[in-house]
């Protein structure tokens, strides 16, 4: 029994008849392949090259969601059978997860695109953060004792750098409202198994790999299972590479300069957090 | 006396009538400063707040070339008196400077200039290695015993990848040939005295700060005074600030990205000299 993944952010969704990815119970997440779409053929293409490519090494494999090759399944548009990615489905078992997605690079065109596809993106790059911060916020839920929080896509395309500091401080409060209290902060994004540590690992890895350069390709992060010990790190995953391109021997310094900006953003929430605790403490 | 400095690699040049620096014999580089030009005011602008600002390390300093204030001087273009910055001449006392000039950055726009500023820029950028390698050779000239390599403008804004590859083996050869020998790459781009320890110490406060972003600014390397033990250290200078900007908080992420890829460039010349030097031993 295949359905509407019910914690997504961001992306394409399969909901009003509109082609989309459906989950299924068993922890895949099914991913649609038009046959007219170049982007789902260079998704699929990055997925074989991953997969096959001994030179990844084992910890930075698993920032990548698992990929069990393609499968045919009825679309969600109702257009009948359609070849499908199937992916490890990273929000599978959570009962109420609160993620965020994030797009990095100060950039999310590339120079093989389109005209009409640069343009557009140079566009929303300016409009948003991006330019600015080297990374933008596409979407994101936020569960705490009140509920999900979860703002429409018009609201979280017009954040600012000030909405972006105080959503990476919600994410890691027991509450939403005007001061969030970053209760959760220390061990969600501190300490050796936090966020900041992973971020710091793949950090290391960008500095030096010149294989793929990762275009509007995502970083998403959930806190629940590893506030709850499901797991032992923080989940730190990369998602969507339909915009994928060869690094031809030259390092991603778009997507590594925009996760440093994001890596100095979340160090600041937690150095602040850490302050704060200190001055409730004297 | 002031002259021509007759060792400028790019930027505008005081030849033809036209404006552009002047050095006298003291070590000092004039810079005009019109009236109507944004550009020097940002510049000047820039110059007074770096040089008052306290949280500037000491070991950062020295990658800025010295500020002796302003100085009405008569203007190169004979257009009468006009305010020149007085800058350190970097290559003064020089015989024969090997020098590049490295404009750094995937994007040498900044949302605050106009849209023709914009426009002119991404153009170039794409044009050019900006947005492919993260930064690109704005000018060089390259000394051995059979006189100075100095590529033409037009020549070197066409340089690909592989040329960038190649003009930094020169840099460090005895000769500029199709196969350069790479003999002073260890002592000029390694060891803890070397260009490559410069770099990382750079990109250490580019992870850090968020003062100042540097759009369309050059590292600058001479390697003569290094070689000829005139400095204990090889030489690197940030030059032009007309393009700096208020680093609102933020890390510049475009300046960082592209200094880790220029530093991931000169590491494979390092590591690949030193491999040839072990063949040629074995």
């Amino acid at each position: 029994m295949l359905k509407v993944p019910e914690h997504q952010v961001a992306g394409r969704q399969a909901i009003d008849g509109k082609l989309g990815p459906l989950i299924d119970n068993l922890g895949h997440f099914y991913k649609p392949l038009q046959d007219d779409d170049e982007r789902g053929t260079r998704e699929l293409t990055f997925y074989h090259s991953f997969s096959s490519n001994t030179r990844i090494p084992h910890h930075i494999r698993r920032f990548f969601p698992v990929f069990h090759g393609t499968q045919l399944l009825k679309a969600s548009d109702g257009s009948g059978l359609c070849p499908h990615l199937v992916l490890q489905d990273i929000t599978s078992d959570h009962l109420n997860p609160s993620i965020l997605d994030i797009k990095i690079g100060s950039r999310t065109w590339y120079l093989e695109a389109s005209n009409d596809y640069i343009q557009n993106c140079f566009h929303k790059d300016k409009t948003t953060t991006t330019v600015s911060l080297g990374f933008r916020i596409c979407g994101l839920q936020i569960y705490n004792e009140s509920g999900f929080w979860k703002p429409g896509r018009k609201l979280v395309r017009n954040f600012t750098a000030d909405d972006v500091r105080s959503v990476l401080r919600k994410f890691v409060s027991s509450n939403v409202g005007p001061e969030p209290d970053c209760c959760f902060a220390d061990s969600v994004y501190g300490g050796c198994d936090g966020i900041l540590e992973r971020l710091l690992e793949l950090k290391t890895w960008f500095e030096d790999q010149t294989m793929y350069h990762f275009r509007s390709c995502s970083l998403l992060f959930d806190k629940e299972s590893f506030l709850r010990g499901k797991t032992p790190f923080a989940e730190v995953k990369l998602i969507d590479f339909a915009h994928v391109v060869d690094g031809n021997g030259v390092i991603d310094h778009n997507f590594l300069g925009g996760l440093c900006s994001f890596i100095k953003f979340v160090s600041q929430v937690l150095a602040d957090s850490k302050g704060s605790t200190m001055e409730d403490k004297f």
